[in-house]
């Protein structure tokens, strides 16, 4: 059993949720539904995003972009009925849009080329002025409803991974910087207190930024901030009609990844430029069973912990399994990106960010396993994790390893003599809603009852307890971690009245 | 550890939900508030009785009985501006009144004689033909407002506990009978079909029901039912001012009270008559701390799985902790009656209810610690329990007791080869929010904060599993029971699509 | 003025609400949209239709049929992720699904013909026999999900308006049969309880009744009900992007229609056989301003007055502007065909149906502006109109007319000395939203608090009076009817109870 | 008809909303209500008061002060079970309290005299440190529930109406001022910034006032604020069992009543200290019809438009007719005080306050019929009311005088050609629901369909128009203004999109 002595206060050293800036979504047409925003309400108030960032705002089925044939002339149409809906819904729900500009109107398309079952044209535009015209109008309609406050929060990010073939035609670099050109001087002409960057690649493609960050200083155009995304799923994939596995690297080769990037920036001409992770997760795919896992959590608990050194924004990919890039989710549980699965059952995922939602500004301790925190009020809040990794590779192993609980025995300093314990915990046993689902032989589309029964699974195990300091002024806490654990930890001071019952005596009820 | 065969049916065996009938409250006019409507609510929701009844309607703070003073008379004036509103929000929440005719309105009152907090007064009427005029305004009214069908289903009681001396004069029996007569008469004036009952005696004064049953055969008066109270704790009594304990008799000294009643009514002129119990606890005191025990939940079980064989209701006094006989409640927890504690917070007795409204009509097995049945649609659901009793007499006794663990195996036939499991348990560490409190120094007016910490310490354990039918057509199941462990069992049958998830397979991911 | 004398009484004759049994939607799959639900939740509260009809069942944006590649075979997966997730939610509003059978799966389709901006595929299956199985593993879920019971509750109706070759490739008649007659063997080996119809036409073809009660006859196909559309707009039809104007029938035209294929019906091999208008309106088209007017309204009320006569469903297309056959809506009002438009403000013939349930069933009177009705509590309700019709043709002759009011006594015989009287009127000042609308300026995309002003505008007048009968035993009501009024006029018992309080002096307070 | 020319701006001079600092209400005890809530949370939304002020804060049935008789010592308990809960609902509903500390908890009175059915004690303290303590611990705990900072805006006012002898036993002044110096002391200690004050007179008293302000000069007492009552009834009254009238002065007595009041302060030793109405209406009786009337509200318009001159609260009682002065209500309308009538329904007075809600901070004109103020966006709010006054004596007067509707014509500059002009009304007709209930026959306990159409009834008069300014600039808006009638009228720019509508032609829909 390891034994770690947290110190009272260390200097300086703050905890940054970059984590609960932004969260991400299947695309924005989808936050027309009902079970959409009935998730959305659930994870703010569990965990409470600042922004909201999905593709397809200028797709066909929001619908903004259309054209009207008169007699001597085609006009552009600008249609805000269901964007003004979509936005209204997220503001009232206290989550502020992060605009990704994208993809194509068919009406604007320079080709055919499209993604995703919904259909997403990733071509440049036909016409560029057309393209800033219309980006002009969008912003301008922002201000409009929104007042030019409001709107200078919202970061305005151009397009997404230009460098993959599918998001970009041809990934052509000199094609996309032309459009993030064309963008970001359309939004300044609006209002030059407006916030514009890119370039939304994916990873392993840093030379994108270097090269992004060259062509924005030579050419003079504008960049308020950079983004990129970050997966861990390595090399091979198996697929499989509906369900693909992979390998995922370790916890500590994204967090190499992003310290790397964030020297890019830094050695750029552009350094200390925001650096906002606008995508992360551990697989890039929604048929990918692992986010449905409790591992997912464990796993992914460390890059919460540790990657706020680099970045200013890590966002997850996404928050809800109300998503159709492959198609419509055919079973209750298929591996979907969300933190929440269908019918707004949290999945472990959830309850890892609802944790780290619990967390203090003051950083007392951090390992690879644990995260020791004090809040603004004195009491104390800690996480601890354990993944236990079994990827396809793994997998072939031969025997599969039984893997042993951590065991971790962790000192806290603490001002009083006792002290009041609240634990909550995620492991392969309690939250685990996959677990009791599979147990019920996996069905697809499950009656209302077995949603219940489901949705009851999900809950974290919950326990108190009052613990003593001891007499070198530390409260003493014992914490074994089983497969895939993620614990919660909150201390908080004792002011006890129990002395007030007069004639209390616990004996007469048993105890 | 003990192995119990479930037979695959029991000929015409039904379980009789008797406590599902009705549930006691606070004083009626309690019923305006919102916090009580709330756990009314909840209560509803979660286990669903049919009636609901409580002391007061006639009372001054309802206000249904107010007199003008004229110039030359002294005019009756019926307000049913309080009473609509509360027995709509009843109507509302699918409960209907089991309407308690008491106490004595001021104005109408022989003397000054009150009882609780709250000073209803206990004395006969000053005047019985008034009294009647109130009653048959009452009732008219009713029925005028929710229809003779409506209201022909709602039990009339004629007062409460007549033979205890604060709840009526000098408990004065003739007395007593004169008011049910004139009740009686006065109800059925207004139509036949209305039903009448009493004499709502409370326990230890059986000679009452004899003499009551004797009274009304030979005065031809109505009578449609016999009510009767059982409350288990015994002498002595140990008082504070805000506390009190008791020791509690055995478990089946209260079945075997209400058997002797059921065979003083089938030899009484009335033989068949309906026996409702309108109110039964531990404890008769609200502030005895038992009652926010998990004990009492695991005492309660076996009365709530026998008593039915005796009476056609067993009314649990009562639903919730809004309650005001001896004073505003003082803390959080205070031994108050109630399923639900202030803030709508669930008791252990409450999830015991919760649990035993999953049973299904076919009994299949019973003992003292175990019920068995069978649902409709073919499912098992099984509760079991196991209280330790500490009384105060039991807690003095030196050294305390460590008690064991309850095992058990059950073998029940199941007619496939998989079943799926789901199981609740409440116990000392699960679903006892009484625990959780203590721990944080028994905040009696805790913040929200604590209040919620408490709300989640009030959840049953919750697991699930996947079982086979050994070779003899049976599922083996076991059972822990700890320490007031009261458990749900639920069987269902498994519809397996694992199979048609192509490519599937869990090593990927770690299983 | 016109004097109408109402009868006390009229054997036998009831006003039947067929105008109740169904509404129509936009497609299916706009059901998982948060507005259109508010929307409907909205409509079943204040009219509370039955059944609800709508296109799309089948396309590939609800998503049911699919299709996996696998090493050897196609085989068809069957997805009813979406499809529960929209019945569910109309059952939760105690509305049935009135079953639509189309349009075709992409995967399933013999060409790629497509309507409306949905791209909804209007050819032919490709293979016969694989829709056969898609239409037995769909009915087999409904009734696996909703039990047996519930789902022979639901008409299926094979497609829709086949005798258009928008709506069916080529409009061809004997294909549509094979359509037919594949689709109702195939509900019927599911179950032969179920219920099936056809052939949905439009106005305008009803030779193709005759042809289809013939082949179903020769062929022994099953029929349950026969369905028909029914719209009162003529030719000609002026065209803008986003608008038309059309002519209107006068009233009685659509009544004359409907008795035609009544007839038709009688005189097949299938005499009595339920017919269904499964879609009515003024006009067909989804741009036309016509369904955002008062007119609307007063010139349907004689249609839901009198059209019960001939048909046992009279299905109003549709409740909401949450649609999109055109394209997404591209301001507030835009002539879309909902009782409800965006923003859940209620239209005039929201009202108009809205106030024809609150009719009773027994007809003591009718005429082309009036109907009166009695209630089973003895109440009188009766609706007035007065529509003014200014269409195309008749908008273009000088000068306009200018209407005059409208005026009616009305003699009611009533069997008290006094009455209360609740008037609802809409007209061109009180119920209109578009009115205000228009003096805004038609804000494309109003913000909230314009939005507010609207529904604001969208309530009926309301007034009350106290009537006195005269000394022949009734009731003189006059109505001066405005400009397309429709007022609803309810009349009920007075219990008078001003005589209680004691002192009352009105003149005190100014009356 | 009068011309009134509206300056385009008026330096300097704002409308203070006064009236919207503070509202009453029924006893403290009541808002455990539902009913009472739900008014509450209706009231703020729609009109949205700061504070909230009412009696018998620590008065027996909330509960605070107890004593527990222990074996040697009788103990005082602080209970905070209520009050938490009910401050709890206040600020949720964003109001907070204005705490009046009374009245007397029997254990500490001095005396048995009580007033009002719910019996307050209005004795002086038996033991003023016993006071004093009890005070402290109030203070310290809503200090250590709410925050510091937050009960610092918490105004603590002594008592209520001690120049009463009902009120405040002997109406004796040197035993309040006793009582006053106590208290202000005691909060003092807890924090010194913390505001107290008083005398919470009844008007007719002013030389309390002087005597007070004297004596916390002389005395060093702490005084934040001056609080007084003004009604506007004067006598004779006439009194019945349920029911009294009263004459009522002309408006403008109580603004002459108020402007004293301030010169009072002012000449006082503490000129310029904030002076607050805790209490106004017009008659000082909850069975005065007068509550329930139009007259109510056309009459309190001018006080609230002049009134905020000299005060800095003008706290309206009460909002809600749950309320228990006299007894419990004997019927949907009775006189009562509230804002809201039982059931939830708006009063004209409601609609009064509602529509001053909309008022501008820059006021442009007033006169004794009209208030012209202009928005922070440029819009203009006018309120224009028309009282007609028929009280007990002048209801004598033969003939009555039917009053003719007072027409005014409004001159407003406007910047721009056209302007969107919306209208609300209530008068006789629209807006009174007392009316409709009348006809109804008073119905004391209406169905659930009566008190609908009661509530429909309750809705102000709507209407919208487009105006064009003249030559001159201005609007010209002509209102005529019938009985007792108040309009807020709300003119505002209008964006005009009409001309993007391609094809429009209104004369196609008859317009």
């Amino acid at each position: 059993m390891e034994t770690i002595r947290i110190p009272a206060t260390v200097k300086g050293k703050t905890y940054k949720a970059a984590w609960k800036q932004c969260v991400g979504t299947g695309r924005i047409g989808l936050a027309l539904q009902k079970e959409y925003l009935e998730a959305l309400e659930f994870v703010q108030e569990e965990i409470g995003f600042s922004y909201i960032r999905g593709h397809g705002l200028l797709s066909d089925d929001v619908g903004i972009y259309r054209e009207d044939r008169l007699e001597n002339e085609i006009k552009p149409f600008y249609n805000f009925t269901y964007v003004d809906r979509i936005f209204d819904s997220f503001l009232d729900l206290k989550i502020r849009p992060f605009v990704e500009l994208g993809f194509m109107p068919k009406k604007l398309a320079s080709g055919d080329q499209t993604l995703f079952y919904w259909q997403a044209n990733t071509t440049p535009p036909k016409d560029y002025s057309k393209w800033a015209e219309l980006i002009k109008a969008v912003v301008k309609h922002f201000i409009s409803r929104y007042g030019l406050e409001e709107v200078r929060q919202w970061p305005f990010e151009v397009w997404n991974e230009p460098n993959l073939r599918g998001f970009w035609k041809d990934a052509d670099m000199q094609e996309y910087f032309k459009l993030y050109k064309v963008t970001a001087h359309a939004i300044k002409e609006v209002d030059s207190g407006l916030k514009v960057g890119g370039p939304a690649i994916c990873g392993g493609a840093d030379h994108w930024l270097t090269a992004f960050l060259d062509f924005c200083h030579k050419e003079q155009v504008p960049v308020d901030f950079v983004t990129r995304h970050a997966y861990t799923s390595s090399r091979p994939v198996k697929f499989f009609p509906h369900l693909i596995y992979q390998d995922i690297y370790e916890n500590d080769h994204m967090i190499n990844e992003l310290r790397t990037v964030r020297e890019i920036i830094d050695n750029s001409p552009f350094s200390g430029l925001p650096f906002h992770i606008t995508e992360f997760n551990t697989s890039w795919s929604p048929w990918n069973p692992i986010h449905d896992t409790v591992f997912n959590a464990a796993y992914l608990a460390r890059i919460l912990s540790e990657a706020p050194d680099y970045v200013d924004t890590l966002s997850y990919w996404t928050f809800s399994d109300v998503f159709e890039e492959n198609d419509v989710p055919r079973s209750l549980f298929h591996g979907g990106f969300g933190l929440v699965a269908l019918n707004n059952i949290p999945k472990p995922t959830f309850h890892l960010f609802s944790f780290f939602a619990k967390m203090g500004d003051e950083e007392l301790y951090r390992d690879k396993n644990l995260l020791v925190t004090r809040r603004k009020d004195g009491s104390i809040a800690l996480a601890a994790w354990n993944p236990v990794y079994f990827g396809p590779t793994a997998a072939t192993a031969e025997p599969p390893v039984v893997p042993k609980p951590k065991e971790l025995e962790i000192l806290i300093p603490f001002p009083k003599e006792e002290a009041f314990l609240k634990k909550q915990t995620i492991n392969e046993d309690y939250g685990n809603p996959l677990k009791t689902w599979m147990q019920m032989g996996r069905p697809r589309f499950p009656s209302k009852a077995m949603v219940e029964t489901v949705r009851q699974a999900a809950r974290p195990h919950f326990s108190t307890y009052r613990l003593q300091t001891g007499g070198d002024g530390n409260l003493r806490l014992r914490l074994s971690l089983g497969k895939n654990e993620v614990t919660l930890v909150e201390i908080t001071e004792i002011n006890d009245e129990t002395g007030t019952y007069i004639g209390l005596d616990d004996r007469m009820i048993g105890y």
